[in-house]
């Protein structure tokens, strides 16, 4: 594979790296922004992007935000875009679930393990859930709980997936739940695994800690909807009829991001070092990974030459 | 590895057999009964082996119940037992704190993720712990904790061992502040790592789903104190001065109870067939994992002739 082309400076390459797309993929936190930290001149580049033409989709493994929710982190740092841009991990979940998988109703229910970003997307795509946010299920788990679960009378029959996020209020009454589900044979999807949630300078517990009790008492693996699942390529891919060789995905993670990118076939891959990953991770032998991005730039801002 | 010998109905056999051992280690489920139901002829069978002189220790991986709750258990169901003689897997966290790990203070806490049968068993060893059933842990996370667990107020300085065990009241908040203690590098223990729990004829999520999280979250695992791990072996024979060679485990799972024999290098193990595996498991070709004990017997009450 050959060396990635540095587009910092660089007027003339900058030039042909955008005739060549019609689209652009984000991902934004160290893209765009550093929690609530704006990087410079990504509002002037996202400007200059739309001003030819391009397309501009805004890809986050987030799940506990609606893309709604989304967009005001957008209008908050001064960004301008639209909700139809923003293409988050529980949206993708809901397309995969309502397009994808076309379950037949009655027998179409998602029993979800998450909050309430999850169920503003599903009822998007008209999909029927129980659990989520559902108080009656936010409490401590009783005897009766354990007969009524053991004995089905507690449990949907309509349940056929469950879905699950990264949930604040999780339990082991939910936990339950899902396990029980999950062994009567509903699909087990997740919006996205990470295993850390960066919050507050530091690392907390991410989705795939939420997941992972499900992993371990079932020994399922679940699907997961998020970067750098293909699944939330092809979900992406349904909406926005994307020309894939005319894709280019930007982002700050190689295992994630660039990965996806590459996974996908697209037309090409930017990196921006404004994030987790440094050139070193990707020049010459690199991590050691052999996931290295087509292009790279110092950040975003440089795209504007 | 020979045949197991087959016990039942065979008197010159089983009178070889109780002059092999001093020691009986008894699992309890499955072997002494199934949820509430006594199997029979067992409080025969330990009174007649007291009656021969040997010790009894009776082996469980409940971490939710200290010895005390326990032997209300035996009471029930009409079981001779004294508290001195159970050994749970609370129990033997608690002893491999304080008589192996000899943590000095003040840097010795416990930060616990469990219920109160590992309380009572770490306030017998006097080893001080936080967390566990402290009521101001069960509620929701708030922005507020997310950056005091983050800049460490909320933590305590002196919590050097993060322990597992089954915890009905599992909540992000608390993973949170497991996590954050991992990270600094506090030990990682489990009272046991069971991915399921028996109850109501049916399985739940076990000890193992609520440490599955932060084995996720950190990359680490946590040493397992209860069968088949050793470190439950060492300290049940640093409590009871046992000779191996003359001790036999008695169960009814071969990868749990039959592996901790063998592995504990007892001088036997006697597999029951009134619980979780068959004879077709460790009989001829057996389940393929090699795994068989020396004595089999239909139930434990055959030990009677």
């Amino acid at each position: 594979m050959a060396e990635p082309k540095h587009l910092t400076g660089d007027k003339a390459g900058i030039e042909d790296f955008l005739a060549k797309f019609d689209t652009f993929l984000f991902d934004c936190d160290g893209v765009l922004w550093s929690g609530d930290h704006l990087f410079p001149k990504v509002a002037e580049t996202l400007e200059m992007l739309r001003s030819k033409g391009k397309h501009l989709v805004f890809v986050t493994n987030n799940s506990t935000k609606s893309r709604e929710d989304y967009k005001k982190k957008f209008d908050k740092l001064g960004i301008p875009a639209k909700v139809e841009e923003v293409f988050g991990s529980s949206y993708s979940a809901a397309i995969y679930i309502s397009r994808i998988m076309k379950l037949q109703s009655p027998k179409n229910k998602v029993f979800v393990l998450g909050e309430s970003g999850i169920e503003a997307e599903l009822s998007t795509e008209s999909v029927p859930y129980i659990g989520g946010t559902d108080p009656s299920l936010r409490r401590d788990i009783t005897p009766e709980d354990f007969t009524a679960i053991a004995d089905g009378s507690a449990l949907d029959p309509d349940v056929a997936v469950v879905l699950v996020g990264l949930d604040f209020h999780v339990n082991y009454l939910k936990l339950a739940h899902a396990f029980a589900y999950l062994r009567r044979g509903a699909t087990f999807l997740a919006t996205n695994t990470d295993s850390t949630l960066p919050n507050a300078h530091t690392l907390f517990p991410g989705a795939g800690s939420v997941s992972a009790p499900l992993v371990t008492s079932t020994g399922l693996q679940p699907l997961a909807l998020g970067k750098p699942s293909q699944a939330m390529m092809e979900a992406i891919e349904g909406k926005f009829q994307l020309n894939r060789s005319r894709t280019c995905m930007v982002g700050d993670r190689l295992n994630t991001d660039i990965q996806f990118g590459i996974e996908g076939k697209l037309g090409g891959t930017l990196a921006v070092l404004t994030g987790v990953n440094k050139k070193e991770d990707f020049l010459g032998e690199g991590d050691g990974t052999g996931v290295r991005p087509a292009f790279y730039a110092d950040c975003l801002g440089d795209l504007m030459g």
